[in-house]
């Protein structure tokens, strides 16, 4: 089957709710901002692997981008994109102009006022607030029974599922495993900002999560004790500036002082003009997940 | 057919999304809170003419509601609003409890920033917010393919129909004439609180209206000579005290100077410990409609 590229929110509904007519159809949505790598593709065999019809979106969302962030440089390799969702089976792909989504006179908005504001909405003000938004359009638009988000950014999708269960969405959400570099850094379509160095010193991040996985494995339950190491492991990076190491419920997002099941650990720091992110999850059964 | 009653979110989407499924069944929501009128009837009636099959739901949103505000005081007279649907053929009726729409824990708001500020929107901070929240959710549940409103909230059907677009709805909103008493009050669920001699009263908002209408088709044009004449009228009435007496734009709320096609006049009093509003709209074609 050839994909069908769709551009128009109008013709992209009204294909998606012939689509959702359909007795044995369901529609297996992966949103994106594009300059897709391994750990986008994931979320499309797993919608597919789900029984899905993989639905893409490439849009880079003007409005979860701060005015000092990197929205006019962050890559749009629409190409490359289009080739890479045919690739991995994608059925539709939906990629609206900013003006289609957002025209003059747009005045709603969707918040998030518990989860938000902690972590990344503490450094990024009105970022979740544009990612609640953009989020409940496309799930207007698309219509999905399944949406895929990757673990890289935990907070957003402990908010997004969060998002339809508070709305009552009829959409599941799939949280999916964070796809990672050999040497361990977690996939993004930021990494391709760094320079060399750079690129090099990032993998202090799996580093320091792994430091805390190890604590916690040998019987360290103490949070402070697992922030600490944490911080001591990116300082031995010079170039890793910390914006913040936290621990905490992986439900509610709030700091924890023990570590155990549903625990999150979390990290931001910039590297140069490059902010990157990663997180080590302790599971509901105690196991330890980069 | 008898009228189903459904009163748990996920039975109603379930039997909604069914619907939904059929090839040619158009559902048509009157979402209400409940202490039914022949304007909330009307408003049935309106979806069954569109060939909808109509769908009411009763709920006193407490978000949309002030501390202040008449929440727990607002009447729920139950089994006679269930009488009133199933005559009028409503097929089912959605009766969730305030458990059941905001579980502990919800933190999700769908707010509008342009049209909600004046008129109610600025004696009633947060209002807005609690319509475009519950609108969103329930038209979630109950997935119509149209929802009617009457005019007589004015402002509330404006920012609907502009919540649907922004957030990319696939819903139609139907604004529906409002239904007045044979001396012109426009039915509200809250006249029942009116004393006698305050319900006697309560006509001077629609003859402040129907001077606003009589000066305008005489060639009068000016937005501050209508208010001026409206608020003359009211004085009248001893006990109404003006909350608000505005002469807008009908597409962006805001005041004209000029009155002409799409200009709404719209009122607010205390009467009493009870809020009325009513409004007169001069359509696109000019003519006065109360």
């Amino acid at each position: 089957m050839v994909m069908q590229i769709i551009r128009s929110i109008p013709d992209m509904q009204k294909t998606m709710l012939a689509l959702r007519a359909q007795p044995d159809c369901r529609i297996g949505f992966v949103p994106t901002m594009g300059c897709l790598h391994e750990g986008h593709l994931s979320l499309i065999r797993q919608v597919r692997r789900l029984g899905c019809l993989p639905v893409v979106s490439l849009f880079v969302n003007p409005i979860q981008f701060g005015p000092r962030e990197d929205f006019s440089r962050y890559p749009r390799p629409f190409d490359h994109d289009c080739r890479l969702c045919e690739q991995e089976g994608a059925a539709y792909l939906f990629a609206p102009s900013a003006e289609e989504m957002y025209p003059s006179g747009a005045s709603v908005f969707v918040e998030e006022t518990k989860l938000s504001g902690g972590l990344c909405g503490a450094a990024r003000p009105g970022h979740f607030r544009g990612v609640t938004t953009v989020v409940t359009k496309l799930f207007q638009i698309v219509q999905p029974h399944v949406a895929a988000f990757g673990r890289k950014d935990a907070q957003q999708a402990r908010i997004i599922a969060h998002l339809t269960a508070c709305l009552n969405m009829p959409v599941e959400i799939e949280i999916c495993p964070i796809v990672r570099e050999p040497d361990g850094l977690a996939m993004s379509s930021r990494n391709r900002y760094l320079t060399p160095v750079e690129r090099a010193q990032s993998v202090g991040l799996v580093e320091a999560l792994r430091e805390a996985a190890g604590l916690y494995r040998s019987g360290e339950t103490g949070a402070a004790a697992l922030i600490r190491a944490m911080e001591e492991r990116l300082r031995q990076q010079g170039l890793l500036i910390p914006e913040y190491v936290a621990v905490v419920d992986y439900a509610s997002l709030q700091p924890v002082e023990t570590v155990g099941p549903s625990t999150l650990c979390a990290l931001a720091v910039k590297v140069g003009s490059t902010r990157l992110i990663d997180n080590l999850l302790i599971n509901a059964a105690g196991e330890t997940v980069l």
